[in-house]
């Protein structure tokens, strides 16, 4: 097994606490030479999916990492804690789906193992904060190269909790999808891949509105919806200038339909 | 005196302007091989207690660091800048009260000295950025070996400010204890130690609302209170699935009282 | 050319996506033993001119860098990519005015360069994420010591393009300055350079409210407003436990008054 240079950290704890440090520093004490990427603290509280597409997103950028992710209202409970092998990386975490989505975007599930070797976990282990107790101490033990074996008992991968697939639906001239993300920006990210735009004509109407096929915001006038392929691949609505979620007013969840005019 | 590899860095800068960024600047010039862990900056501003509570839960789980801490509503005035030394660590700051309950769990104050050798200092020092003229460049040095008392003049340990000791009361069925800080998840934490919890049954009553001890979330039914010791080792508050802050409306310094039904 | 050993990021990212972590992710594949500074990922999006103030301000307080700023509504269009050599670091962004003022901060600008160096480019570059997939890997190759020259096409310093110079004026007992930033406390920070304070009696009057001229915060009474010159050097209007932009209902752009009563 090889070892990794960086660990990157996913999780709702937000920046307000000091919960994201405390894994930072356990990650320091086990392995001083790792060094920590944050992806994001600002998962909304116990929202599995944006954590699962945030994650997915980001991990194919970063160097090969240990990927640490915690968005786990079930800690405590019996949910399992789960290691994941991919062939670009490792994924640490809560067996809620948290996990799976990171691990196709980087080759797919080779290896999983329930984490049950205590002896990786702090000495005295919280029954709410297994993100500074069990994930990152693990997550250091890998990344100093430690078999994933070692970390517990081999688990069949088709039994670890997966989320729904989102909805995706195309037709002659339409494309069905869900919201999958709405970013900082305002940008409505859905699940359909961008390669399904090349069936459609640059007019367009987005959740009701009209909109314009383009490659990137400034191709629209100031207020424009534009449809488009984002930076993930994914099609996405934007506005030029403006938030495509206040015109649009949708939530991830939500079918958005895209037809020519 | 020994070295340290890492600074940390609890204030109330906020990350909307570069203030933070400026302490992480002048350490890397100082100290390039060290590295930062940033607790928070989103202590609320000039809230000195909230800034102390995250440091002193924060700070036993980072490798021996030397701890800068400023929240910091006297900076320019008389009040002092102070270094700690601990057992287990050095902190630096204003002495408002902020460092002193980090070097409780840190294991104590050992050593005080005012910041007063300004060979140390920034060339320029401004009357409203000590953080990033004084505390990041003391720390800078103390982390590469200079001793704690070349840092200024030796204080009494008994004259630096300490904030009121939060209350704490415990009888037959019942605790009284201040909160000390909300979290993200909306959990209301207490200063009564988890100890204290063994003395009552599993029926509860906090803050006039019905509740059940439990270990963890999970151990309650969505929507029900729960109290249980957390990953601090603090009395807590939680609801399982939503917000125990807005169930109870508290607020840090009010204080709840749990008792048996 | 000499290396860099480190790269500062400032962009309008939040933090709430993966966008900022897949910069870190891509400069660590590219120059794995360079570190980053994160200036500020909380520029308000498409505010060119706040990300330019906070990079400038805070740029001359970090080691010598290649300082990535994205603040870009334009990605996408026919706006340059640049880069700008100063006698203190490197500047890599669009050529929307971002990088000028921190420019000038870190000693002028020397050279420029369109970036049109594909080479140095991620393979599949998106249309809307240049932060990633082009001034991120560029800022490495420069961090790794590749001269400035190699990154494009020369371009003439004086076609780039400027954000207009905020207002100043000055007179006999009074500075009439536009507001450049308000910071997390409520400081509203003028263009107007600190030394004009010199020219100002004690008692004056700040965008119609009585102030006192100050050094720092605790030299007022609480609630009352006072004039100083800020950590930046510029002169600032504060309210010594309060928020002197609520007290003085301004907002970047406008220009404030100070006069002696």
């Amino acid at each position: 097994m090889g070892t990794y240079g960086w660990i990157s950290l996913t999780t709702d704890y937000g920046t307000f606490d000091g919960f994201a440090a405390a894994c930072h520093g356990v990650i320091a004490r086990f392995a001083p030479a790792v060094r920590v990427i944050d992806v994001t603290h600002h998962v909304p509280p116990a929202d599995v999916a944006r954590g699962a597409a945030v994650l997915a997103q980001t991990a194919p950028h970063l160097p090969p990492s240990v990927h640490v992710a915690v968005v786990d209202p079930g800690v405590g409970t019996a949910r399992r804690g789960i290691g994941i092998g991919t062939p670009n990386g490792l994924l640490v975490g809560p067996d809620n789906g948290l996990l799976v989505w990171a691990a196709e975007a980087l080759g797919g599930v080779e290896e999983v193992v329930e984490l049950t070797n205590q002896g990786w976990f702090l000495g005295d282990v919280s029954r709410t904060f297994h993100g500074r107790d069990i994930f990152s101490p693990v997550a250091a033990h890998l990344a100093l190269g430690a078999p994933l074996a070692e970390a517990g008992n081999p688990v069949d991968p088709k039994t670890i909790v997966r989320l729904p697939d989102p909805v995706v639906a195309i037709g002659d001239g339409w494309i069905e999808a869900e919201v999958v993300t709405v970013d900082r920006f305002g940008n409505v990210q859905l699940a359909a891949n961008g390669s399904m735009l090349s069936g459609l004509g640059p007019e367009l109407v987005a959740g009701g509105v009209k909109a314009r096929l383009a490659q990137t915001f400034g191709d629209a006038a100031p207020g424009e919806l534009i449809v488009f392929e984002d930076s993930s691949g994914r099609v996405a609505i934007a506005v030029n200038g403006g938030r495509a979620v206040v015109v649009l007013s949708v939530t991830p969840g939500d079918v958005v339909r895209i037809s020519e005019r």
